[in-house]
């Protein structure tokens, strides 16, 4: 353990020194990690990635600065986002070795598949959405003869109509805080329709992409440490990270891999009464549905009992929702949870129930565009003020995230003229994941040592790698943790980015990686035959 | 005092009504302010706006939900944000009531003079922005002839230029954390042009405006209520929020209302003492220049000034720049904190530095955009790793706002084909400004009681009422601040929404309201028509 928080304890002074190792401390307590977990909350801080302009060894050159490791907020300095983290200044200082020195290495480029960024894979964004955003954009273009040439008829009728929407159809004016009554209007529509069961446009939250609606429902909930959050093992980490900002404690509750990384009730039960009988507040569960980075799609029935556990248990249920387009195999559906909770009978008054969704995933990809909203129901209008008031704050979401978002929530229909240019675009990403999704699982459950739970939705596989102990050793002497010391191997031998198992936590001693399936499909040989050839080699160099 | 908390107190249980106490009794002796002013703090809150949807008086029946106000996050419930607060709520029912019943008042339309919104009130955006950011959205059209009848040469080779600087020329997908590379060097070229000195690209953040920027710094920077941010009175009520959601404390320094809003160095010196015998630990100095509501633009000596205090003080400056483009006078120049501290001699390790820019404001007045950086300058590797790591979180600001702000910061030059339509639109928008400025103020200063300092700068003017004491009674029998009771008379006499000067915090016992310089300039004599008879008819209703 000293070994791993000895780089970032000996910069702090000891009564920081201190309070780090009583989170660290706390953290194990807390979330029932083995050290080799918690360690790693402490650890990503001390090596993630500098900014490229400053040395760190001019660090003490600032000693008379006013912040300093032993002076910033400690919830800033516990916070990890792995994702970002350690794996991608590797990657970057290869990009730029590469560049400089082209044909330096085996391979010619570097292939994110950390991160779930479609777009910067090379996939194309969805044409119709596109035109709306630049018509919406620059409407003085409108009326032109040649907008008539260059743009879809229904694209141009689609602008008219949100600009209708806008008052004074300023697309350049702060909205309303929640976003754009027009647009919640429409969103509302297309979730009755995805549902079946009624929705409000006052219960909309537009927002800057899933990732500040979810700060902002910690914000409120979180207390002090002793408010505790469920949240699945694994886990994406903007959880993880948001709660450490805000101050409170990560509950797991840990997916059963074995059984797809399956969500059993007992398991929520047994960590909610084990953090209560540490004095832990359980104040709400997060359920990431399709999962990230498990990919599973939960059942309906399933998705009842985590209604019924809420309610029971008078909990929040954080309903992560945002690759509920992304769904691959035939047995599986997407069911949000306001209708399952509407199927159940439940109502507004019986439930507390936020759904996050954004414009980056899907079939669309939108990742730059920063849009999403959350879909807020089951709070009373007192705490629904304070909601309003914190975003009110930040004053408004950007105004084509908003239009992109109601536009994902509805299409164009049959009959309209981009239909069906439309659907053949949205179709093709969409059967194409699904076959990558196939090829890279098998490639992957090929290999020595390692198994892989199918990718049923979302943009992930998350193999399991039982790594030889003399490449856990190995790692250990890099002061790595040894699925962070695979990736980066992996990385320097191939170009392939994926993000340690680590970095979403995971059971004790299992390893991991998360490796998105977004690499366009003529790229999915070399993949495989790269990663094949690296593994084998990896498992030759360190097999006991 | 009973009579402001008592609404809010009544909904909670005692342990909280406490809490609440304790609160504003903190705030009362940290922030030295009067009883008024700390009850201010609280009410708000609960008079904040409804979301449309719910009826209050329905909130019994959700006592089975797993949040009420008494288990929220106290540091949301404390907080406020006054330019989106009441008086916009009562604005948004009267809009409502002329729809339903033309012609039932006096005025057909309400005039939001409560917010910087320049284009919500018909301010055309600056035609190559928008056209360079049409051609980025839809980047398929740039190669076809039609396009070449709708866009600008210049916007066209301005998008293709964005697009090489672009990855994959990818503008929807997630950039790097601090900002695509290419825009953040076009930004800093720009403050190299502005400011005569050096500027690096790995400074730059770019952000969703300028809101989040400064959550940031202040999430960094506070620990807990003992840490105090040093902010002008009157504040534009971003810092009082952003302070009060992560648990600091605002300290307060009074600008010199007398001597045009000057900001004296001995007021800062004594509020900072004040602070420190009291146990605040004072992190940073917020300086808002142009003054936000305040218009004064300070000189480059006082700026020097300033700039010494924090080096002695081992101050972190936070410098919100964000007005930088307007100046309507020509005896006042808009100086750069950090040129200012450059021609000082100081370096980047001598002082700790942070500017705050926004796509929002400026003569663009881009405010849906949601763009904006902040330039961070004087501060360890160590501590920009963290300031990283915190931006990773949310992954990146949207990409339009990025491309916006490099546009801003590289307008066209002398010689491009937009150079001169560009350079018309900038200049009739700032010219105009300037008069309407100029026209308002006179209108101000011609009333009854009211004394009007001008708007050098920015978009506001900040007219301080000497009300009668009878209207001081009037308000507070209708349990409202008199400057609210003022600016909720003046919207329902002649539907201009003002905000009322206790949302910005001022001396106790003075008086005072924030009114936009921004209706086109056709409105304005009918608005100085309307604001001068209502206010002669209030004063005669209450004259002592």
């Amino acid at each position: 353990m000293r070994r791993f928080v000895a780089d970032l304890s000996r910069k702090l002074t000891p009564e920081r020194r201190k309070n780090l190792v009583t989170c660290v401390l706390q953290h194990r307590t807390c979330s029932l990690f083995s050290s080799f977990q918690s360690q790693s909350s402490v650890v990503i801080p001390i090596r993630f990635l500098n900014t490229a302009s400053v040395d760190p060894s001019m660090a003490s050159d600032y000693s008379g600065s006013p912040v300093t490791l032993d002076t910033i907020n400690i919830k800033v300095l516990n916070c990890e986002y792995a994702v970002r983290g350690e794996i991608v200044t590797l990657a970057q200082k290869l990009e730029q070795e590469l560049k400089e020195n082209p044909g330096s290495r085996s391979f010619d480029e570097i292939l994110y598949c950390n991160i779930g960024n479609p777009q910067s894979l090379g996939q194309q964004p969805i044409t119709f959405f596109r035109e709306v955003l630049a018509l919406c954009d620059h409407p003085t273009i409108l009326d032109r003869a040649e907008t008539q040439g260059l743009f879809s008829a229904d694209s141009i009728e689609r602008a008219f109509q949100i600009l209708d929407q806008i008052p004074g159809r300023a697309t350049g004016a702060y909205s309303h805080s929640q976003g754009i009554k027009g647009l919640r209007d429409t969103i509302a529509s297309g979730i009755e329709a995805r549902d079946g069961y009624p929705a409000d446009p006052n219960d909309i939250f537009l927002t800057d992409g899933a990732s500040p609606a979810v700060h902002m429902m910690m914000q409120l909930l979180i207390r002090s440490e002793k408010d505790g959050i469920l949240c699945p093992i694994p886990q994406y980490p903007l959880y993880s990270a948001s709660i450490t900002l805000h101050g409170g404690t990560l509950v797991p509750y840990y997916l059963d891999e074995a059984t797809g990384w399956g969500l059993e009730i007992s398991e929520l039960k047994n960590q909610l009464e084990a953090a209560k009988s540490k004095g832990i507040s359980i104040r709400a569960l997060v359920v990431i549905n399709p999962g990230n980075p498990t990919g599973q799609v939960l059942s309906e029935s399933n998705q009842k009992e985590i209604v019924e556990f809420c309610k029971k248990e008078k909990l929040v249920l954080l309903a992560d929702e945002v690759y509920q387009e992304n769904i691959y195999v035939p047995d599986k559906q997407f069911h949000s949870f306001k209708k399952v909770s509407r199927t159940m009978g439940y109502g507004e008054k019986d439930i507390s129930l936020v759904s996050f969704q954004s414009v980056s995933k899907g079939y669309h990809g939108e990742c730059g565009k920063r849009g999403g909203y959350m879909e807020v129901t089951g709070f009373s209008p007192d705490i629904r003020e304070q909601i309003y008031k914190v975003a009110s704050v930040n004053l408004c979401s950007n105004i084509s995230g908003q239009i992109l978002a109601s536009l994902v929530m509805s299409p164009p229909k049959v009959g309209d003229e981009s239909y069906e240019s439309y659907f053949a675009e949205k179709d093709a990403i969409l059967s194409s994941l699904a076959k990558r999704a196939k090829t890279l699982e098998a490639a992957l459950n090929s290999l020595e040592g390692v198994t892989c739970n199918r990718a049923e939705g979302a943009m992930y596989l998350f193999p399991r790698i039982e790594l030889p102990k003399k490449a856990i050793e190995a790692a250990k002497s890099a002061n790595k943790a040894p699925d962070a010391f695979y990736a980066a191997r992996l990385l320097d031998a191939t170009g392939i980015v994926v993000v340690p198992g680590s970095g979403f936590r995971q059971v004790p001693g299992t390893w991991h990686f998360r490796c998105t399936i977004l690499p366009q499909e003529d790229r999915i040989p070399a993949i495989v035959t790269r990663l094949t050839e690296f593994h084998k080699g990896f498992m030759d160099e360190f097999r006991d």
